[in-house]
């Protein structure tokens, strides 16, 4: 390990203060400086704190995974105690990371599945809303027939996402095989690497990377893209497409976003989290007229909801009226408004600082999953063998309640939200897309002529080691400049959705080719796709336009830039495109730069496997101008600059 | 965290030449000083280039489950960058590690189970050489019909047993309904952590402790807890039924250990891992005449078989002769004396560290499952979807073969086997032990009398941060004298095979009751169980006796102790024991003390749970007193003192 670059790497982590000076979002930088008046700690103040960061977590050299240690590597200790080399530990830590990323966006999107399953057969109480999405995936299936209903498709469905999800006898992987592109398939399939099932890629690679299993990193690296298959097909398409068939499709529309949205008139709720189901029964509890006739009795002038991190923004896509906030990083700052009444935790980039905010404040939090409490949360929930799932509207209701209850308490004097807010347009995908284009042969013409230079999927979570949400728009500022569009979702949108990338007074920022294409077609030049699991969009549209233009995925100028990501998932959602042949971006290093072999796997070796590498360049606009040349290169090869 | 108390624990870690003075095994004292001279350096010179090790990790407070990190709870940050306190980072991290003690040994139970319904279903050529257990068990499990055929029960069985291991869709866990004693499935019943499945509970696991999921400690401490159920009933009680329907139950033989055992005139195959599949052909092929006499035509005397860790032990009780040589830990040594032709690695605790002593010596290894591969070795295994199963008996052919070509490369003035060796029993069973005792009522009866004051399961790995073997001697030593009888598998018991007390010589360290009782029988006063899936063995013994006694399990005078436990599995193994209601004793800590409420819940709060609670004294011969003086309390609130 080269003690001197992690030395220099560390010098970069901005400071709290480094944070309010340049953060671009002004409402951010208010609210932090409010905060810190207030004597409140955020995630910044936490991160200060933890500085230095100790070097072999940093490089991924560290081995906590047996109890003969913990190991890490030096000069003096070139290997663990069971010789394990830097190679061997930072393969199995990162592997680690990859499955607990596949076992998160899995955990979720098993609730949608199990809720599909119930839906359909009548278990509970749901309406099915996409049943075009239906149909057009059981043909996909090869599981369509005239005289079945939608509901009996829909179980049908249900119960193979979910096979594919647990099958432990090995058998054909569904999903990937109705779904994937051929060229993939075939690629996949030459380097071994179909999973079985997502539970089972999980567990074999907990079981591989314990003490004295494999010790081998290439292999490491091969159930490291066994599990990139499974995060990308079981965990992120498989509930993307259950989550249609359940809810329908996304919807355009446009809402007012950032901290002026919260209106101080309104019994305020919250939703913070990931998991579709419970938000979608709050937006129906929040629309009751006896609800809205109690927040009124309350003195409210009624009930507005707002979006934390994914489940407002799919909620939102679906249903309108979810005014986004803030991602999970900047949750604290929302929080410290004190202009929430309850705050809906349900699961996933929930940091459990929220509840020493919500102690400053008469916010009450409720979570509502099984796998995510946090102590002193009033707790309404699925249990953990969801058998309480047909209660789920009953439990809508209780919670809209307990916030209007809660109203009369706030502080008057005890809240500030800055004025700042902005409207911003949501609701892209595949289908709407084509629509705008009449047809994605054009869109594909445009990327061909070059109007459109390329696409970029801009997303992925906040991270403190870089100025919070500025990675994100300089590199957004410099691919609309070049004539590129964005598409994004989750916490890497926020900034977008705030500083009015999502809207199409935003044309000003893109090249003359793409402001000319958009502007006709009375679009914003970044698309905003909904939550994180909705990179299944993306992929979904970039394999579409290599369809259209008769190339594979890999040739096409796209990409995948995560520039700030920060947790476990995060590394499974860039693999899952570069194992789709697509280029991933990012300027925080994962912990691997403690072994060459596996820095080079990710950076270099897959080139030849996969027919993409992972890029990370520290300096967001360095990373921006990287990803126009990569894309400029991949065009003059298809001989599209001609 | 007390700073001072991991400080002062770190000074008891012994060095390399602590463990030459005072290892109890004169061969292994003679092997370490061998090797010091021929400078190949053990896994006892990389422990001591790793001091001194890092507090944090000790402690169990560092995280680094997302990249914002890594932190560490300090009296300056006492709180991660998401606000996760020291309960929270240390409870994540025990549950990570319990999860994958679970999938290690679960994915190792599947390939049994695997090979259980490719044998019955005739995909693969084996015979089912366990009738009555199949019988048995098909009963337990309520499918059994006279009209089935054995293979037909066979398969449904190992249906069975997989669908417990991958359930994704909530329903009852049959192993645990069909299993269990009535009055612990109730009390896991209220405390809601009866398992989906294996593979849920993992990948549930792996889903908590991600970045801001479960923020609450004591609800991570019910997911370990559900996953001690599996690792139990799916990964261990499961997979041992199946092992005994496949192969047969285990036989009573006596065995030549330790290095002596080593005949140089012979080819000398070592298996070493967990797998009971390829090793189970291995010793049919080292029996096949044509093979035998292709080892003679080579100069060899014939062909002899040594164990290394588990997989050499399960083979040994079913088949005798494969001479049991070390533990893990010392698999070193034993690579180290040069007479080895062949080193076969399935999984599991392999240090990858033994490819640096083979490359020293003529010996090859062979690598024989996808999920274990070692740089350097040749690699003659199971494919990933495990489609080449059937292709068992010839691959063991192959590796015999390769072993016996390499026999004559030997470089014999490299050999050196330090000259022990002693004679031990194995092979014991529920069945058999009560075959000895003419039913278990008679063991019963001794055990309530105080003839026989206790049982105990006296298990788990090595931990170079005792003196190696030294504290189970110890514990041994003192449990003997105060007439408790001991079983022992895997690692644990290899002091105990190789320094005698798995033979009836051993009765001299006996207390004058155990004595009578075990001279009667003809019997030793260690019972040798297996390897470590035969924990299985250990809790079936100790639930049978409890119900011939009227009694729960939590109130037997029995217990579980791992003395020098150090990986992931071993945490599972002694929470599963805890479970059913019988406490823990070890001398090295588990990574929880920085966080008092996980400690104290392993300390103390499972003691209201579950009736059991995990006891840790560094001091082996305090944890052996600690433990008669407990069983002692048993006794007399029992009123079997009386």
């Amino acid at each position: 390990m080269n003690f001197d670059r992690i030395a220099e790497y560390r010098k970069t982590f901005p400071s709290k203060q480094q944070v309010i000076g340049q953060t671009p979002d002004q409402g951010v930088r208010d609210m932090l400086q409010h905060l810190d008046q207030a004597g409140i700690d955020t995630a910044f103040d936490r991160f200060d704190a933890q500085k230095p960061h100790c070097a072999f977590g940093l490089a991924g050299t560290c081995c906590r995974i047996c109890n003969m240690g913990p190991c890490k590597i030096t000069e003096k200790s070139p290997k663990g105690v069971c010789g394990a080399d830097a190679n061997v530990i930072v393969a199995r830590n990162i592997l680690r990371w990859v499955a607990a990323g596949v076992a998160a966006h899995g955990a979720r999107g098993r609730e949608v599945l199990l809720t599909l399953k119930k839906a359909a057969s009548g278990d509970i109480n749901l309406p099915l809303l996409g049943s075009e999405k239906i149909v057009a995936t059981a043909k996909a299936f090869g599981i369509y027939a005239e005289d079945k209903s939608i509901s009996q498709l829909a179980e049908q469905l249900a119960d193979l996402l979910l096979e594919d999800m647990s099958r432990t006898v090995p058998a054909t992987h569904r999903t990937i095989a109705a779904m994937a592109p051929p060229e993939r398939i075939e690629t996949w399939s030459r380097l071994d690497i179909i999973p079985v099932s997502s539970y089972h890629e999980v567990f074999e690679a907990l079981h591989r990377t314990g003490t004295g299993t494999d010790g081998d990193w290439e292999n490491l690296m091969k159930q490291l893209l066994r599990c990139g298959l499974a995060f990308s097909w079981n965990s992120v398409v498989g509930p993307s497409i259950a989550a249609d068939c359940l809810y329908g499709p996304p919807k355009r529309s446009q809402i007012e976003t950032n901290f002026a949205s919260i209106k101080q008139e309104y019994v305020n709720i919250a939703l913070h989290g990931h998991s579709p189901v419970l938000p979608s029964a709050l937006v129906q509890a929040s629309r009751d007229p006896e609800l809205i006739e109690m927040a009124k009795a309350h003195g409210a002038a009624g009930i507005r909801l707002y979006g934390i991190c994914c489940s407002g923004l799919s909620s939102l896509y679906r249903y309108g009226e979810v005014h986004p906030l803030s991602n999970a990083l900047g949750a604290e700052l929302i929080m410290g408004t004190g202009a929430l009444d309850a705050w809906v935790a349900d699961l996933q980039d929930i940091y459990p600082a929220i509840m020493d905010v919500a102690a400053c404040f008469h916010t009450k939090v409720i979570t509502t999953s099984d796998s995510c409490r946090l102590p002193g949360a009033v707790h309404i929930a699925f249990d953990h063998q969801h058998a309480n799932m047909d209660q789920v509207i009953h439990q809508a209701g209780e919670i809209v309640k307990m916030a209007i209850q809660n109203y009369p308490r706030r502080h008057n004097q005890n809240i500030y939200v800055p004025s700042v807010s902005i409207e911003a347009e949501v609701g892209f995908s595949i289908e709407n897309i084509a629509e705008s284009f009449g047809g994605l042969d054009k869109l594909a013409e445009h990327v061909k002529s070059g109007k459109i230079k390329g696409i970029v999927n801009l997303v992925g979570c906040n991270n403190p080691k870089v100025v919070y949400e500025q990675a994100i728009v300089q590199v957004a500022d410099i691919l609309l400049a070049n004539d590129i569009i964005i598409l994004t979702n989750g916490c890497a949108s926020f900034p977008l959705l705030k500083l009015g990338y999502c809207s199409r007074k935003a044309l000003a920022k893109a090249g003359s080719g793409l402001n000319e294409i958009l502007r006709a077609g009375n679009l914003p030049p970044v698309w905003h796709m909904g939550e994180c699991l909705d990179n299944a969009r993306a992929s979904g549209l970039f394999r579409a336009l290599a369809d259209k233009s008769g190339q594979p995925i890999k040739n096409m100028p796209v990409a995948f830039a995560s520039p700030e990501w920060s947790n476990e998932k995060g590394v499974g959602a860039a693999l899952s495109f570069r194992l789709m042949g697509v280029n991933s971006y990012h300027c925080i290093p994962a912990p691997v730069l403690g072994s060459d072999k596996v820095a080079d796997f990710f950076a270099k070796d897959t080139q030849d496997l996969l027919g993409s590498v992972m890029v990370v360049l520290p300096e967001p606009k360095a990373l921006g101008e990287k990803i126009v040349k990569d894309i400029e290169h991949k065009r003059n090869v298809l001989g599209w600059n001609n």
